[in-house]
């Protein structure tokens, strides 16, 4: 950290800290402040990293990355269980490939920008290698490598962007992608349906609250462009400056496209009365939406635009990440906070926006992609193309693990680590061998079970960490009860105890366990 | 690919092809013959990835990395199902740390040796960083970092060394390492013993043949070495020497202990008594082989040696990955191939070594590394070093893989990459809609459920796609079926078909997938 940005840290906790006096003094939400202050010491442990950073060797993380813990691993393993369930109920296969590419491989596909933040590995002599920057390049190759013109697979793994970091709101320069993708000549909206219904099924599953999905087609866009004068090479650009609509008013978007990217007023005028069709009829439906549209002239006519009609319904306003898409494109957003989540601590990309709004999930086909790597086949002068039609979506499951996070904290829920079930104490000393083999015997009989790693631990210890851990039930060893054959079952909540014949314990202990 | 390495493969080729046809000739077993054909054709495939190279832009993995495709997938994820399950049955819980560390963290970690495989971000301003080498690293610095003075932790992810790759064989630049650790001040052998129990708990459940356990000491090799002339800075360099004991044989470690470590023959054939005990002594067991050592008068005055004895049973010749550890160290050895396995294409190490034979787990205590990253604390002249003993056990994933890989190979098991129950198939056209429809019913009941993604699929077509997917039912739309409300539910096995009212279809479903 460098010394602007521990002062920006220093400056924002100041700011945390005055609000948290000013909520307390109107008597706020006892839930609200605690979140408040949780939210205040997440970010002076940063400084704390900060400050030392200033002096000598320094224990961290590298700029932009951070370590899960044991608590977030249980959130993200929860949510990616929910994504897991509904790719492998929909046949999805998996894959992996590896963490770096060719730097060629990656070369021109993510734009200028895009390009200028690929980790590069240094020349230690042999090839040239860059860090993943998504798997959807990497899926491309694998496809055209191997010579795979049909799967439907999914893959989890982390990518890297050299982005300038913004922790305290998320956004880092390691982070794990999600995505789902269907590659075969197969017909059109039927692919692009089940990764809507997957979409459907994972966040309505995840419940975080209301969500609406966009649709769009590369063609529509193209052909309002078309109408509006924009010329195909200004195709990108101007997506980029419409993109930027669900965030910033239309008078800003309107002087951009003009001073930066040369369009005439009269460009704009024509091409706001497009896209912002919804912002003004919020009630319409898709279809007469549609065919508001088509009463346009310059859209009728236009045989792109036509086509996309015929492909899809739609919202005009959405125009993102079109760099290789060619068809149908959507996103899933999410319109509110969840009630009572307003930490800005996580998981957040845009300045001020509390947890939970935003863009939770996009994609949409891209048929040309995997044909880029092929290239022509044939023999001169009768070259074909072989194309690998594909339709995906992405799920923005950093953002998907903020949400939970926030939610559980406001919940008040207690995340679980480690899933023991019973914990082998003992009461007396020189019990050691009697527990290890009850451990034994109920692992052998796939038990989740702990012990002491101490010779002669202390009961009370014992039972205060099967509290902290939430654990169920406790064995407790003792000698007149090993004599007599039977052992002590207590179950840590309620504190009740009973004596159980160890010859029937694992039935017992497995029929308590069943009706938790 | 360099012409060498090209050369090498061709002519690995021709030797296979040979041994085939010599197979053949002798009509040996036809499944050995199958297995070995299958290896051939992976070399062939490397070949011509190789050659490619030659020319123009070619498409493939990094030297040294693979993708891993799904049946590979489907293979590790089971091997990963019972390792994990194992590390949750023990209470561990997780954690994820970044794919790089900052190179300072690494460096002096991994000796001469190592350090040079370690793989470096280029700089591209900002921090120097670096790939993880091992899990074990990240793991210290991550307590060390967050002052957890205690954790029972496992960690499932990939490595990076810039080591000379030998794909046929296994030896990747990228692989997996699956770490179980238990950091905190215990009392010793519970923590080691609780790492064993999970050794015997994975390699049982795995089904991969027999396997022992190799255990030793740090102090019993220091005792050992001293009371032969090696001085303590000889010690890793002593103990590399040993380590190859199993590997090759005793006069050549002797000859190396002389002629490259400095030893005299005096020192060598005393070092021979204690090392070699287990190999004039196959039988003896562990206790009776400590009594044996004992009566050398050298060791049993040896302080050292006895606190060593004190504290386990042991194989003198075990003396591996030393670096860092301080006290029992242990490694589990397949010494046997699975009958029928002797692939060379996957997973060994060893030039000539059948898949299946050598470690697939070890690990030790080492109770300095964390403190190593902590330094002394307190003010000067009453520094305090604080520990953070800890004690693990690494599993050789790769290896498990690649067995498992050979054993399914073995016994024609077939791997199912998706877990599909039931695919909706149509028997007429224009009946998208109602198999649309039918899917979305199956999915939101939690059915896994599949679809053709045409419009009209022949029937063939769909049902050809289940039996080669193993995919167990088909649910057959028809106008006629519909009509009287049921659907024809059809065995892909056996072929037995059925009529079933829409009604009760769910239920019905759900009871034929559990006899399964």
């Amino acid at each position: 950290m460098d010394e602007a940005e521990l002062k920006v840290l220093q400056e924002e906790i100041k700011a945390m800290g005055d609000e948290i006096r000013s909520l307390k003094t109107e008597k706020a939400d006892p839930t609200l402040i605690k979140a408040k202050i949780a939210a205040m010491l997440e970010k002076k442990k940063l400084l704390g990293d900060g400050q030392a950073d200033q002096g000598k060797f320094v224990l961290k993380t590298p700029k932009g990355t951070r370590d899960y813990g044991p608590k977030s691993m249980a959130v993200r393993e929860s949510v990616l269980k929910v994504v897991v369930d509904a790719f492998k109920r929909h046949g999805a296969e998996t894959i992996d490939t590896p963490v770096f590419e060719l730097r060629d491989v990656l070369m021109g596909k993510y734009g200028e920008e895009g390009g200028k933040l690929v980790y590069d590995l240094q020349d230690q002599g042999g090839e040239l290698l860059s860090l993943r920057y998504d798997l959807t390049v990497p899926f491309a190759r694998y496809l055209a490598m191997n010579k795979i013109s049909n799967i439907k697979r999914y893959h989890i793994a982390k990518v890297y962007r050299r982005d300038q970091p913004v922790m305290t709101r998320g956004r880092y320069r390691e982070f794990y992608q999600c995505d789902f993708d269907i590659a075969g000549q197969y017909d059109l909206m039927i692919p692009e349906a089940e990764c809507l219904k997957i979409v459907d099924e994972v966040l309505s599953k995840l419940e975080i609250g209301e969500f609406f999905v966009k649709l769009n087609h590369r063609y529509l866009l193209e052909g309002m462009f078309a109408a509006c004068g924009a010329g195909a090479d200004q195709f990108k650009t101007v997506c980029s400056s419409i993109d930027k609509l669900d965030k910033v008013p239309w008078c800003e978007v309107e002087e951009e496209l003009i001073k930066e990217k040369g369009l005439t007023k009269e460009n704009t005028e024509k091409l706001g009365q497009f896209v912002r069709l919804r912002e003004f009829n919020p009630s319409m439906d898709s279809l007469d939406l549609l065919d508001k549209l088509m009463e346009f002239e310059d859209l009728s006519k236009n045989p792109k635009f036509k086509k996309g009609v015929d492909e899809l319904k739609f919202d005009p306003s959405l125009a993102r990440g079109l760099d290789y898409y060619t068809g149908a494109i959507y996103e899933a957003v999410v319109p509110k906070a969840l009630e009572g989540v307003s930490l800005e601590a996580n998981g957040e990309e845009q300045k001020g926006l509390p947890v939970g709004v935003g863009s939770v999930a996009a994609g949409g086909r891209y048929d040309e992609l995997v044909g880029n790597f092929i290239g022509p086949t044939g023999s001169k002068g009768k070259e074909k193309r072989q194309d690998v039609p594909c339709v995906g979506v992405s799920f923005g499951i950093e953002r998907l693990f903020a949400i939970m996070e926030a939610k559980m904290q406001i919940e008040q829920m207690q995340v679980r680590t480690t899933e023991t079930q019973v914990f082998i104490a003992s009461a007396q000393k020189n019990l050691l061998q009697e527990r290890m083999k009850l451990c034994g015997q109920l692992w052998n009989e796939g038990f989740k079970v702990e012990m002491a790693y101490k010779a002669n631990p202390k009961l009370l210890t014992q039972l205060q960490y099967c509290e902290d851990r939430l654990i169920p039930y406790v064995l407790i060893v003792g000698e007149r009860e090993l004599q007599e054959g039977v052992i002590k079952l207590r179950n840590v909540k309620t504190r009740e105890e009973q004596d159980v014949p160890l010859a029937k314990l694992a039935d017992i202990l497995r029929s308590h366990l069943n009706s938790l």
